[in-house]
């Protein structure tokens, strides 16, 4: 089934306990794609970036089976730049610049091509934007998921609000969940927030796992804990990567299949944080992914 | 098979977000019996209370077959009191009065008929008492299993180090395992723990539920979202108590069993936080608690 992925394609620099990077690739709809690609023959993207952007990295993309039509190339802009520096306990950090560039007025133009699309995925981004881009679609999806971040919910709420009554999947953290419903429990924020428009809704916990709830259904995948946790950047959207890949190759959107979804995208955020930035994505097999997915079986039976 | 249970028996006054109480009875030692005896027709005890301890607690507790011929009761002394308040997440808390009273010289003597338990069970005392208590028995049990805390990092680490290497099992929390560790990544906290002697680690992780480890095999158990948390007081020593309680009922520490022990003491501790102090502990059978268990199955599986 195919997939369309809208959301950023990114420099950053980062620094961890364990080093720092130059500028490298980063953005939500890179690892997005870079992780649902995993799952299907093809990933379409939207996205921009400046003329910047190292023609050799997007031939890697492409040779990694993701469609760069849609990438808008600005000539004479910058791509958006992100930089930060993570605290010794890799669960908390600290923004260093974010220089948005050709970010500031992203319109996403939507190829032809892809607007008929059966899945798509909406990065983190300006909540209108999101808005646009389900607009800008012939028909509507079988399935959109959406990211969004604590950012949008202190600028930009009445939009937010819009976009979430038009999506089926919200995909967020455990203290953005608290933000947008106001409320501690996490069940209670589940919800409210699912009356807010989604039907499903995805807890992310970081090193603590990730929840879905659906109606009064829940499923608890945990995180593999890891020996080193080398870079966390680009974990979270890698996991919803593969969540909507692995739901697109299924073409299933039962709940059943979610959990397993869940499963399969945890495994790729496993990997991607055991090293600086996409570096681990383009490393790994299909038999290293069966083989890390068989830990978290063996994690989480009883 | 026969459980013995060696901990406090304590007053505590608990101030939650939902309300307050006045002097009610807690303790690790009230918690783990009274969750270990949901398994087995009899749990015995090691404690030591004053003579303000009312008696009707105490045939309360007889009723529920926790066996008091080891609880030791000083005339014209007063019961270890513990006063805390809990912060709006319900996950940190203050201490607002310690007195230790009769604890402060506890030497836990160990009746003839319970010398040569099965199972045992030390809850968080000083290390040196939990010492006397493994050598005031008649023969090594087959499973002991200990809780600890910081304050025993930070006061007594060689009584500490010198009791872990007579334990097979230690529960502790995430925190205490990364102070004892010196490690942030729990995978490696619990090699290193497991090098100090216990061959089995059990780190509990509060609303991120708990990891068991055993050489190289790990389990997570999730924990089970709560609408409400009532009163996370005592929520660790019930866990625990059904972990241990489980043990001894199949007379298995297997670590296939050692699973199912782990979630049956999650199940029992969600019970625990409904409502203050051990109050919820009264009122439930065993039919809730399978169905709390069914509960736990369904929020796993994958």
């Amino acid at each position: 089934m195919s997939l369309l992925s809208i959301g950023t394609v990114a420099f950053d620099a980062l620094e961890t306990p364990y080093g720092k990077t130059d500028k490298i690739i980063g953005g939500s709809c890179t690892y997005i794609s870079l992780s649902a690609a995993f799952f299907l023959p093809k990933v379409n993207v939207v996205a921009v970036v400046g003329d910047d952007f190292p023609k050799e990295y997007m031939e890697t993309l492409e040779e990694k089976g993701i469609d760069l039509t849609g990438l808008q190339i600005k000539e004479g802009e910058k791509t958006f730049f992100w930089a930060g520096k993570y605290h010794n306990n890799m669960n908390t950090r600290d923004t260093l610049v974010t220089d948005l560039n050709v970010l500031a007025d992203f319109q996403p133009t939507i190829p032809t091509a892809y607007q008929d699309c059966d899945y798509l995925m909406l990065g983190n981004l300006t909540p209108q934007v999101q808005i646009d881009a389900i607009q800008g679609l012939s028909k509507r999806p079988k399935l959109i998921v959406m990211d969004t971040m604590n950012f949008w919910m202190n600028v930009a709420m009445d939009d937010l609000k819009r976009v979430l009554k038009m999506v089926d999947v919200l995909c967020i953290n455990d203290e953005e969940a608290r933000q947008l419903s106001e409320q501690y429990s996490l069940r209670i924020a589940a919800k409210m927030i699912m009356a807010m428009g989604p039907k499903t809704l995805i807890i992310k916990k970081g090193e603590h796992g990730a929840l879905l709830f659906q109606e009064d259904k829940m499923f608890y995948c945990p995180a593999l804990p890891l020996e080193e946790v080398f870079d966390p950047t680009g974990a979270g959207d890698t996991f919803v990567g593969g969540f909507i890949g692995y739901l697109a190759q299924k073409d299933d959107v039962s709940f059943e299949s979610m959990r397993q979804a869940i499963v399969y995208g945890s495994a790729m955020a496993s990997f991607c944080v055991e090293k600086f930035g996409t570096e681990r994505l383009f490393e790994i097999s299909p038999a290293d992914l069966e083989s890390r997915v068989n830990e978290f079986r063996e994690l989480a039976r009883f």
